[in-house]
Parts: C-alpha cells; sequence; structure tokens
C-alpha cells in the first residue's frame, strides 16, 4: 500500500472543495492506498513539505466530508507558481519527487486550470524521463470554462447560475424607476466569454435582459456600443448590459482603465474597471442614468447558489481521478463528455494532458450573433443544463455551516 | 363598500413586495374591501391616475400571490417624489384626494422608507385638514434599518443576510493565498451603519473577518485606518475590511471618489466608489495585495437569500395595516415591537407618522467599539435574530422563478 497526495491550484470554484471531496472519499474507501495527504498552498506546499494527513481528518467523518463538499474557496489554499522547464532546471523536479518517496507517494492529483495542467503536464514529463513510478493526474477545475479535453468544466455551471441569477435580480431592480437607465455588469472572464455569455440564461418569458452581450472573443468598439444603446434606447426604458472584464479594442488593448497595471506571475494582465470605464463613457454620451456593478469574486465563491449539477459532476472527476490512477493512467486529466444535450446526459473519462495544458478553449465564432453584441441559440442550450438543481446548504443561525480552514494560515 | 389603494416607493428591498402581498390577501380577504388598486411607480402614479387593479391579478391565484411575496424589486413600481408642503401649494393633494374620490378609494397604503413616510404625513395632515375620509397608513420597508418608531425595518434582515452570507464567502476567498492581502468590501447606508454592521455576523469559530468596520456614524481618519491595518497585518495575513458608503472625514465630507457628483431629488448625494478609494489609498500605503468589491444592488435585490423571518415579518406588517385601517386609524406606520431577545419574540403595532417621518435613527454610540473600527455584542445580539430562516424559494431550469413585472414599462 502506498499513500496518495492531492493540491489544489490557481483561482477558486465554489465547488473545488467538492473535487477534493471526490477523490479523499474514494481514496479512502481504496484498499490500494494506505493515507491521503494533502499540500498547502498548491505545488509549493509539495516544495515546502507542508503536507497535512487528509485520512486523519476525514476518515470517521462523513459529515464531515460532505460540509467540505459544500464549502467554497479551497480547502488546502492555492498558489499561482509556475514551475520551471524540466531542461532549464530540473532541481525543484528532483526536491518534488524527492518528498512523494519520503511521503510513500505513488499517485499525485493536481486540481486547476489551464495553468496548474502545466504542471501535470511537466511533472508527468519528468516522471516519465526519470523513470519515478507516480501517477500524475489533473482534475480540471476553472469558473472560466476554457479548458480543452472537456465538454465544460467543473466548477462554471455554479458560477453561471450566481451570473444568470444576479442578472435576473439586477435587470428586476432596474425596472421600478419610469427614467432610462443603462446599467452595465462586468463579468469574469478574462480571454474566454463562457461565463458572460452565462448572462443570457437570466432571460425568460418574464425578463429580456441582458440586452447586450459584450464577449471577450469580438473586438470592442466604443462607438458601436455607444450606438447599440442608442437604437435599443429607442424601444425599451432600462437596458442592461453584460460585459466581459476582458474585451479589447481592436489592436488588442484592454478598454478597462487599469491597462496599465502590474500583471500576475503567469504574465496575464490584472483586470478590473471595465464597467467603470464603460460607465464613464455613456454618463457622457447618453442622458441618462448609469450604473456599473463588477460582480467580483462572488462569481468564484458564492456557493450558497451553486449548481447541483456542478456539485455533483465536480464530485465525480474527483472519485473518477482516483480510480484512473489506479487502474495506472498518468499525464492525464479528467474530461467530461456530453453524450447528449436534449436530455442532458454525460459521462466522465480521460484525456491526454498534452492536449490540455497551456491553451485555452474560447468561444466559437458560430456561437456568437452577426452583429457581436449577443449569443446564439445553440451556445445558451449548451450552457442551460449546467446551472440546473440546488444543493441542499445546511444553514446554522441564518448563514452557511461551511467548513474550518483555519489550518490555512495557523 | 370601498376599494382601497397601494403604492411602493424608494429602494427596493428582497421583501417589499411581501409586504404587498400581505396587504393584498388581507384586502382581498375583507368584507369591508371591494377593490384592490396597485399605483403604478408611487404616489406619481396617483397623480397620473397610472391605476392597476390587484384585485382581477390576485383574486383567484394564492399561487401568483406567494410568488409575488417571493419576487425582489417592486411590483408596483417606484418614485422618489416629494410632495411639496400643503401650505406652498396644495394643488398636487387636490388632484391626489380626487382620483381617490373617483376611485372611491377609502384606505391608502404606502410601503417605503423615511422619504416615503414623509408622504404618509403629508396626505394625513391633508385628510385631517379638508376633512377627508381616507385612512393613510405606511409599511415600513428599508435595507437600512433607519426608521424610526420599529425595532427594525422589513428588508433590512434580508439584506444583513446577504451581507454576512458574502461576506463569508469572501473572506474564505481571501484566505487560499500565502501571501498578504487586505480586501475591502463596501456596504450600503448613506447615514446608518446598520447594514455594515452586519457584516460582522459572518464571523463564526472558523472565521475571524471582517477585522475591521467602519461606520459612518464614526468619523473616518485615513491615518488611523493605515495604522489599524499595519498592527492588525502583525497577527493575520489576509485582512478584510467591511467599510460603509457613507463614511466621512471629521469635517462631515465623504471619503468616496465621487464627492463632486449630483444629489438625488431628496437632496441626498449619490455615493459609490468608497472601496475604491480606500483601495487605492491602501496600495500607496501597504505592500501587499489590495482588492475592493462593491456589493451594490444585489443588497437589495437578492431574494435567492432573503431571511425568512424578515420575509415572514414583511409580509405580516402588510396584513397588519389593512387591519389597522379598517379600524379606522390614519396617520400611522405599521412597526415591529421586539418583547425578547433572548428568543427573539416580536409583535406588531403601530407608531404615530409624525415620530417617523424625515428622521433617521442612526447606530447609537455604546453599540458601537471604543477603538471606534468595531460594533459591540448587543449590536450583534440585536442583527441575529433578524437573518434566520430561508424561504422555500421556487426555481425553474436552475433560476429563481419571480413573477412577471413586464407592466412596469408596457
Amino acid at each position: 500500500m502506498s499513500n496518495c497526495l492531492i493540491a489544489q491550484s490557481g483561482g477558486p470554484t465554489s465547488v473545488i472543495n467538492a473535487s477534493l471531496s471526490g477523490v479523499i472519499s474514494s481514496s479512502i474507501e481504496s484498499s490500494a492506498i494506505n493515507t491521503v495527504y494533502g499540500s498547502i498552498n498548491g505545488i509549493q506546499g509539495v516544495l515546502n513539505n507542508n503536507l497535512i494527513n487528509l485520512s486523519s481528518i476525514f476518515k470517521d467523518s462523513k459529515e464531515k466530508l460532505e460540509r467540505l463538499k459544500l464549502t467554497p474557496s479551497m480547502f488546502l489554499g492555492s498558489c499561482r507558481y509556475k514551475l520551471p522547464n524540466i531542461e532549464d532546471d530540473n532541481e525543484q523536479y528532483k526536491l518534488i519527487f524527492d518528498i512523494f518517496k519520503q511521503n510513500d507517494i505513488k499517485y499525485f492529483f493536481y486540481i486547476g486550470g489551464n495553468d496548474s495542467m502545466d504542471t501535470v503536464l511537466k511533472l508527468s514529463q519528468y516522471a516519465k524521463a526519470y523513470k519515478q513510478d507516480v501517477k500524475i493526474i489533473g482534475i480540471p477545475k476553472t469558473i472560466d470554462n476554457d479548458l480543452y479535453g472537456t465538454d465544460h468544466t467543473p466548477g462554471f455551471g455554479s458560477a453561471a447560475k450566481f451570473v444568470a441569477t444576479t442578472l435576473l435580480e439586477i435587470s428586476y431592480d432596474t425596472y421600478i424607476y419610469d427614467i432610462p437607465s443603462v446599467t452595465i455588469v462586468e463579468i469574469m472572464g478574462r480571454n474566454a466569454g463562457w461565463l458572460t455569455a452565462s448572462s443570457a440564461l437570466a432571460r425568460n418569458k418574464n425578463n429580456s435582459s441582458p440586452d447586450l452581450i459584450y464577449l471577450p472573443e469580438v473586438p470592442f468598439s466604443i462607438a458601436e456600443f455607444i450606438e447599440n444603446l442608442k437604437q435599443l434606447q429607442k424601444k425599451k426604458r432600462n437596458i442592461v448590459v453584460a460585459v466581459s472584464e476582458g474585451i479589447k479594442d481592436k489592436n488588442g488593448n484592454y478598454i478597462c482603465a487599469c491597462q496599465n497595471s502590474t500583471n500576475d506571475k503567469f504574465g496575464h494582465a490584472k483586470l478590473s474597471g471595465t464597467g467603470k470605464t464603460l460607465e464613464d463613457i455613456v454618463c457622457n454620451e447618453l442622458n441618462c442614468k448609469v450604473r456599473s456593478i463588477e460582480l467580483n469574486v462572488l462569481q468564484r465563491s458564492a456557493m450558497h447558489i451553486a449548481s447541483l449539477t456542478d456539485v455533483t459532476e465536480s464530485t465525480l472527476v474527483g472519485k473518477k481521478a482516483v480510480e484512473y490512477a489506479l487502474e495506472g493512467y498518468t499525464g492525464k486529466m479528467v474530461s467530461i463528455i456530453r453524450k447528449n444535450n436534449n436530455s442532458y446526459e454525460y459521462e466522465i473519462t480521460h484525456v491526454d494532458i498534452e492536449k490540455v495544458a497551456n491553451k485555452e478553449k474560447r468561444i466559437p465564432g458560430e456561437w456568437i450573433s452577426k452583429d457581436k453584441n449577443d449569443i446564439t441559440a445553440p451556445l445558451l442550450e449548451y450552457i442551460k443544463p449546467l446551472i440546473y438543481g440546488e444543493p441542499n446548504i445546511e444553514y446554522k443561525e441564518g448563514l452557511p455551516n461551511y467548513i474550518n480552514i483555519n489550518h490555512l494560515f495557523s
């Protein structure tokens, strides 16, 4: 019997701990795995030998595991750490695999997005090149839904449900005054507009907003935006606009106010203020009430409005990761295949990590409307089933009863 | 048999329609009331004779009334319209009471905050002076909880629950990275800090944030704020600050960036950007990750995380308003009395409108901590029971199934 190690990386989602709970429960149940370890703050925790014993925390408590499943944020903490290329510097890899050896780790699970899959790729390449018997499996998560190799990503459905619910409630809020208004809602998604697109789910027979949807896949023109608003104002009093934080002009420059801000460690520009920038522009161009709303980190942390479909799938990809590792697979990411859209059916499989790491899946052109300010019906049908169902959150004194994560800073 | 008329005014709350549902159901049930009318966009709808027949919409549909109860925003729309003083100009009053006469309105219910209670006061004064037999009753609502004459206001509990839940989820979100951070959450409440104070409910045995709470009742010092943060950073890695949008310096100037923006019709400054202003200041003063989050209109529209206690009480104050009007009371606001805090018990009564209109109830000094950056335990105990319970929202295809309010703009 050997041990396994789990870590989480990148930005949180409401359900990344559901995947963790899946890995833990299947590992604990497995006769092939002795102790389940967790690394604190992703791969950095391995480099620092900062591991915790998850078996001892969860072994005898199904109730604790259930609470973990329904707690947002990341029980094991996160990092945004990029491993060097193996050929440039293999010292860190030696250290990581030494730690694995010291702790008899034969299975390593990394829950994350496309940057984290780069870590999975490099570790599995190193293991192969240096004949290390450690199975390396990636478990997808991101609210951005921008991973290749999977129909959609765990975490996206819950974020989409939060965005759609919030857009519905904001739209209702705008209708109450009899004066013209423009409300601009800024939604996360650096280069891929999946989450911004999910705002369209707020439309139903009682609600036609959002009225305009601007995706980062399409160059943004301020002149066309103002023209779109002017045309709409002839027909509608209260206009709601959904806009991605990452929209750029035709030269590739971000529209947001903080274009000159610093990049993060992966070279991504830190974005915010797109909604506020547009608010100021509309204020100057149109004579009406204007408000911008940035949904901010609530998109990735509002477990109280998570999608049950997403919670279930996230748990299952965690469980399947253990199954695949025990079957001997390595250098794989667990993935979801959609079998049938009409009566949403899916199955879980795995995909070579090379096909996933360091790539970004963006919305294809045919799913964007001709006038570039909306999405098409097939994209709506694609997202729709992912927000179905409400998990049974336990409330205590009026608030969700989330699991203790104080070990992250003690 | 006469008719009654209902209108809504001021900013929305998640549960203002619950009060409306209470008025409608009791009016429909009453043998003394014939038809229940609603005025579109508050008192302006009366002046424009823009009334709708609520009896015909809701008479035979308990299911529709239940859906109304659990729909945020305002079914009857809103206005921010201040009636002139009667002695300056009584033409509008003549018109209003003419419309009442034309429609055989003997009972008028106005659901709103302290500005709306000014309308209730003036209409009841006019009715008395000019011997008009119309009973005028105010029904309280505001997320700000700043009304005199009632223990707390309908709408506050749900907003407090949203704020506390969100603060909890944001706090968990901040804990995942092992680098120092300051997260500033901007909360509504122009002059009264009740809603900002409710962020303290997010603290429990697993969570100590928010770490600092800045109320508009206390002059805000940027130097002290930075000093508070520096001291805290010695003990804690990820700091969360709850701040009211309305904090002012010792000279009474708003801290927010938009000090020079326009006032609304009641002379209130339009506030936003306090969090962003503080974010920029902290960025310059401390070497750490800084983020500001503005909770914005979600505080008043997020019915999906409303308080069941609040929904129940809001419905009940609506029902009681009808009871009091039929008993012959006029110039009153329905109010809530707390009988027992230990095992939260309340009863509904009424209060003279003169004691309520145009006043703002702020947090008393003894409920603010000595160092002015937190609240005291009795305030926490006061707010706590108001967020208890979760209403049973109906979901359809993954989203709350709210009532149609398209009549507001058709």
